[in-house]
């Protein structure tokens, strides 16, 4: 039985999941499509729309076999520490292939860019320290370095999100889970950062601006959404009463920055050259959370790193907690978000192989990787009324998705 | 120019408070009526229903001349911690007599009330401390030793509220304040903890629960209220959105608990004997504030213990900040919160014999103090929509009130 891993977000679930689902199969020739996908905050800085549950059950009925939860330590962070996390999970389960979706489909430049920064790992370690010793930002840090090795722009787009995904995907297979092997497909999709909905293939980004700005799915951005996510969507809503943006925590932050003293803001993941005290002084006043991005935000300081930071805030995540596990070259076990027959089947049949826990509670487990998730869940529904919110904290300690 | 000092929480000025100024001052025959009075939060663990500026003026305009503030590290705490930084911020302005209200208005028990305990502190400390361990709460444990003493409930009756601290008092200025003449007038108010509003003289409890309940000053409110109270309560409301009521902190109490990990909150001052366990069991199925209490409460753990912790947790104070002060013997400084032009005369007259700093702003000093007033105003404006939030928060560093 095999299986091939994607690395995802589902931020929610569309049209170009479902086709990256579907051709991933295909290309790999998996039995079984296993997700690792973040939790209740993303890569980006960002909370999810709709709570993890949902997106799982979204999944599941798009074509995903198992889902699995990539550790909020690991989720939100620039894109090799997010990568390590998403593929030591992924080898945790013995997935035979990952397969990413990049700009043109062929995994040559990826394995080549790969191969050159092997030869040349110090030039690029020092050509990406120096940049940031510079005051780089840490994507045009890494760009520059990059090219000092021979990997330019011309020949691999550094600048496509994807590309600098899939070339990080690779590098953590490289590095840390040889046996897996990394496969490419093209994307259909618009592009990542478009803001608006346009017929049956749009980004999630455009998605979520739609649904927020709208309170409801609307018919057009229904066109870019399964039926089962537009259905996940709608519950979530009435369960809960809030779809999640920053503008909901926007109160939590602010307390939560005016009232610790800056000696322990230091401590918080992220929080380096004194940042503490631009963000006590801009916090004052400001009006929003937009507002407060707005004025905090630099050439240094880019707008992704500042929104992980709030969100490690937000959650209370040190840098000894991050650094324990970040720099570890094992992932201390694999939790179950959800699962059909056929991801039940690829379990059991891998159990007696797998030697990394699979828990399906976080109760089952004792870890600082599992306290930090606590406290992420606790933060993302902090802005549900009390009765929902109990509902939904409780789910956390609950069973994974079944369906049948 | 004599100065006769009040301790007071003002939440709101309603007519009993009137009554008390007018008959402190024909008294004590001072010139002057200073007050020292609790900020954000006060002695039972609650936040003021209005902020400290508008009970302010509303003093200012009922009678009293000078207001200042009893510090937040002193004002959320049982009777004799309260009554040290009462006395020692009155002492530092050189009062001549301090003023409260009693149950019969004879100063007499309480000084031999006092005599008594200091000929036999020992004897009372034993078994105040006896009595604390065998899980009695502070209240029970001090009228157990006061009685082992010889001050027997019959002779001095320790359940009314106002004797407590007036004992506190008289014990405080003996301790730590000699120079100050002790006085007392008999209350006329209705009980302190009636909970319904009856004609001109009612207690604050029942004027809170009417206006929290109602959301207005109702006509019947108002009779036990001067009119400037009633100005500054809807000025308040309209230029903030809210009166303040525990409910209002819950979903950041429910994030601050949740968020905090156990072996922090256990550095919370008053988070004693594991309680921090308890809480973060509690907390996840409780449904409101009072819902929360209610199931915490027992026997050892009173409502106004808790709601103290609370209240800490809230502001983030930790034991270490807190025994810093509470400890101390002197206080570093006193805080303006607004005089009228015999208070601004008192202050010239006295000025240069005065040798605590007095400051009108608190960027004026660095103390741990004044950090920790400052976390206690950033959490008490928490629930304001974020631009009445900004409008009052710059309050806090700006002048203090003046009426002429």
């Amino acid at each position: 039985m095999k299986a091939c891993g994607i690395i995802v977000e589902y931020n929610p679930f569309h049209n170009g999941h479902a086709y990256h689902v579907k051709e991933s199969k295909e290309k790999s020739k998996a039995d079984c499509m296993i997700a690792v996908m973040s939790g209740h905050f993303l890569q980006r800085g960002e909370p999810a729309i709709i709570d993890k549950w949902h997106r799982t059950k979204a999944a599941l009925q798009s074509g995903v076999d198992l889902v699995i939860e990539l550790p909020y330590i690991f989720a939100v962070q620039h894109s090799d520490y997010f990568s390590k996390g998403a593929v030591l999970s992924l080898n945790a389960l013995q997935v035979d292939s990952i397969c990413f979706g990049s700009e043109n489909g062929a995994i040559t430049p990826f394995l080549e860019a790969y191969q050159n920064l092997n030869e040349r790992l110090e030039d690029y370690e020092s050509s990406l320290r120096e940049g940031l010793d510079q005051g780089l930002s840490y994507p045009d840090a890494a760009r520059l370095a990059n090219e000092t090795i021979g990997i330019s722009v011309e020949a691999f787009d550094f600048a496509a999100p994807n590309n600098i995904l899939g070339y990080s995907y690779v590098k953590q297979i490289k590095s840390y889970a040889s046996a897996i092997e990394p496969l490419t497909i093209k994307r259909i999709e618009s592009n990542y950062h478009d803001t608006h909905v346009s017929g049956r293939m749009a980004s999630a980004t455009s998605i979520r601006k739609e649904l927020l700005a709208n309170r409801e799915v609307t018919e057009h951005a229904s066109l870019a959404l399964p039926q089962s996510t537009v259905d996940e969507l709608n519950t979530y809503y009435n369960e809960s009463k809030v779809w999640h943006d920053w503008e909901s925590y926007f109160n939590l932050l602010h307390y939560k920055i005016m009232t610790t003293p800056t000696e322990e803001l230091k401590h918080i993941h992220g929080m380096d050259e004194g940042l503490e005290y631009r963000l006590k002084q801009t916090i004052r006043s400001s009006t929003s959370f937009f507002d407060f991005m707005h004025r905090l935000k630099t050439k240094r300081y880019t707008w992704t790193r500042l929104q992980r930071l709030c969100t490690h805030l937000l959650t209370g995540l040190t840098k000894q907690q991050a650094s324990l596990h970040l720099e570890s070259e094992y992932i201390p076990y694999v939790r179950l978000l959800g699962m059909n027959q056929t991801g039940q089947a690829y379990l059991n049949r891998r159990k007696k192989d797998i030697e990394t826990p699979i828990i399906a509670q976080p109760q089952q487990l004792t870890s600082t990787l599992l306290d930090a998730e606590e406290r992420a869940t606790a933060a993302y529904f902090s802005p549900l009324p009390p009765v929902q919110r109990i509902k939904h904290l409780k789910k956390e300690y609950g069973p994974p998705v079944r369906i049948h």
